[in-house]
């Protein structure tokens, strides 16, 4: 049996009450899958007056999360605050700088600071783990540094976002708009008071800057993702996706391109034949494409306090085996930069909706500004909603399916339509990922 | 940069040449990612005049793979010959007794000698990894034996072979009787001249032996299976299976019971709501029930040559990195005997279709016979084949699905029936897997 591996943890709410009694239930499992007892010696909570679901009797406690970080009563920090800066970024830094192994949840801090970070943790020989920061529970971290290391990854795509994929789920489930689907879900505790952060894809986007530089051996960096929300989808898209073999979904998507790696997270029309397609609820899923393994689909909790304190647990666990990875698979110096690709390059099909306006020639004068810049057609439809009240002469929504083409060329035709007055509103425009 | 990783591959047919190519060509990202130059120095085949898809002249070759496997030229040993005896056997005993790590994909002869070769592993400190074993390209050996490290697992579960679920999908799509199927799939290569080994569950049963090992710490022993082929399912059964929601596949699952771990291969009635329903074609899939994460699935190829090789660098890269598990994830002396759970006393839902009598009081009749027993039924359904013919007072279709009892109740009750004259032919029983 090896040394005792004493842990710290800073922040003990629900992630960390859980990681805590993970730990403490899954004792004797640990000592033997590692060698070496894992014990729970410390932590630091912002206020210890505060009712827990755990007895911290047994800890060392710590105002100052730095403190316990430094603190020579333990030889491993997990970090469960949150932020991107502060207490986070502080306490994470300091435990690398003392030699310390780090794991954190935190994918604000590793999609900002992630880089500088390895390099600390390379510098000093101790581990930066970070399975918990993407996808909850699923061991997609793992798979990509180190089950998938053979492969030239092509690209990797998931449904990051609980909160998105369950308002979305609802949406179609139910009929119900977007406000009304939202509303649940802050009621249910699936999305935050200020929703921003979730629904507008930027925690998407934090986790897929986590992924990218996994699979691409890139440099983290969020600022080089293309980001959009799902604001703007409405039950007419769900319902016309649905007819057409779709499912709407929030992606982040990370793929090789002949201009680099291109990083997007947007609503995106998904096929009914991609595993992800039936992912439905609060669940998490990621597809990895690559040379050797050609497709692999890994399907979990996104969140929850036990799913991410087993992906924690993991992580610990492996540290403890002496199991050690550059932090992003590479070492620091061989991550190439993150290049921001333009979306105007973005090539692929297109969904787009217009609300026309019905006379004679209508589809005709959309289908020509397509023609024009030589966009195919996979469908046209002109379809209104069977409940809904039509006027003569009214907006009628017609929906085209295109094949393959860039995304400057299509926005050029939608806008070129606009020009024409053909059209009571501003077109839906959602982008379909290929198979 | 470490010191090269010298590999020897005894074996260089579909799969051994795919793994060949592919170290080579990620040669430069192998070394980045592991810190060490991995190359391949030795080949064992068994005749050297064969074309070959790759190009062996680098290579020391022998013509005995154990004088390959004792080989000073190598570090790590490659078994990708087959065989649960014979030189399979011989080499990978004799290279870890040579204190060389050893990969291989033989879950013939890990099922049938696993314990003896991870204690001779153990002994001296070096690696037996059979990832690419079970499920071809999935990482589920690193799931459950790194990923999953702080769960408790209750149910594992899997479509582990797709010559079963290609026969399997297609009856389904296509609606063919199982020998049209077996026929395409050996016309298409998918299936082997004697399909057995694969349509009798006994494929399934090796992985599954290696599957049950590592998610619950018990000596592999394949013999502690119970297992069923998939040779009786008929379309009569898909199609009911169809109507009532679910679909059938053959699972292998090892689930946590309270009379040990039960483990099992047999066609298996699958709700649409499982993941694992939605899984065609050869294409392979793993679910795992466990504490902390709830509910997990992978899904991936099962086979082909270029998917097993991603299984196999991605453990000789774990090896490169100095990353050391016990094989099973528990040291030898830790894992408990398996016990063989019988199947009479399996709990749980039962599909039971008759070829009932067309006569006044049959229903009710076989209603009886279940209901002395306690078995409550969740539907019954009397259905023909739309374009089937119907004599009257010849056999009429009934399907029982019942909720969750126990076989020896179904056995007993289905015995019953048969007695009481009322059926035409041997009932089909198929168990239902649980949510």
């Amino acid at each position: 049996m090896g040394e005792t591996l004493r842990v710290g943890i800073a922040g003990l709410g629900v992630v960390g009450a859980a990681a805590f009694r993970l730990l403490e239930r899954q004792a004797e499992a640990l000592a033997a899958r590692t060698g070496r007892s894992i014990r729970v010696t410390a932590g630091a909570v912002r206020d210890r007056s505060k009712k827990r679901e755990v007895d911290l009797s047994s800890l060392k406690m710590f105002d100052d999360p730095v403190a316990l970080a430094r603190s020579p009563d333990i030889d491993l920090f997990v970090e469960l605050m949150g932020g991107d800066e502060g207490a986070a970024r502080a306490s994470v830094e300091a435990a690398l700088t003392a030699g310390k192994h780090v794991v954190t949840a935190n994918k604000a801090l590793l999609a900002k600071h992630g880089l500088a970070l390895a390099k600390v943790a390379e510098e000093k020989h101790v581990a930066l783990a970070f399975e918990a920061s993407v996808a909850g529970g699923i061991p997609i971290v793992k798979t990509l540094r180190e089950g998938l290391a053979g492969n030239s990854i092509e690209r990797v795509y998931g449904i990051l976002n609980g909160t998105c994929n369950y308002i979305l789920s609802r949406m179609e489930r139910e009929e119900l708009s977007f406000d009304q689907c939202l509303k649940e879900a802050q009621r249910l505790g699936y999305a935050e008071a200020d929703p921003t952060f979730d629904i507008g894809g930027f925690d998407t986007a934090h986790k897929l800057a986590i992924l990218t530089s996994l699979a691409f051996g890139t440099a983290i960096d969020a600022e080089a993702i293309h980001v959009e929300g799902i604001e703007g989808v409405t039950l007419a898209d769900i319902k016309a996706a649905e007819d057409l073999g779709f499912r709407i979904k929030l992606l982040g998507v990370a793929q090789r391109t002949r201009e680099g790696i291109e990083q997007r997270v947007h609503p995106t029309m998904v096929r009914k034949s991609l595993a992800l397609s039936e992912v439905m609820g609060v669940t998490n899923a990621v597809t990895i494409d690559a040379d050797a393994v050609h497709e692999l689909t890994l399907v979990g909790p996104g969140a929850g306090g036990e799913a991410t304190a087993s992906a924690i647990v993991a992580d610990i666990a492996d540290i403890a085996k002496g199991i050690r990875s550059a932090p992003f698979g590479l070492p620091v110096a061989r991550l190439q930069k993150s290049e921001k690709i333009a979306m105007q390059r973005h090539e692929g099909g297109y969904y787009i909706r217009f609300s026309a306006i019905d006379q004679p020639g209508t589809i005709a004068a959309i289908a020509k500004r397509m023609a024009e810049r030589q966009i195919s057609l996979e469908s046209v439809m002109q379809k209104s909603d069977p409940g809904a009240e039509v006027r003569p002469g009214g907006p009628v929504p017609v929906v085209l399916i295109t094949y393959a083409t860039t995304e400057q060329l299509v926005r050029d035709a939608v806008d070129a339509i606009v020009a024409d007055g053909t059209v009571a509103e501003k077109p839906q425009v959602i982008r379909i990922e290929r198979q």
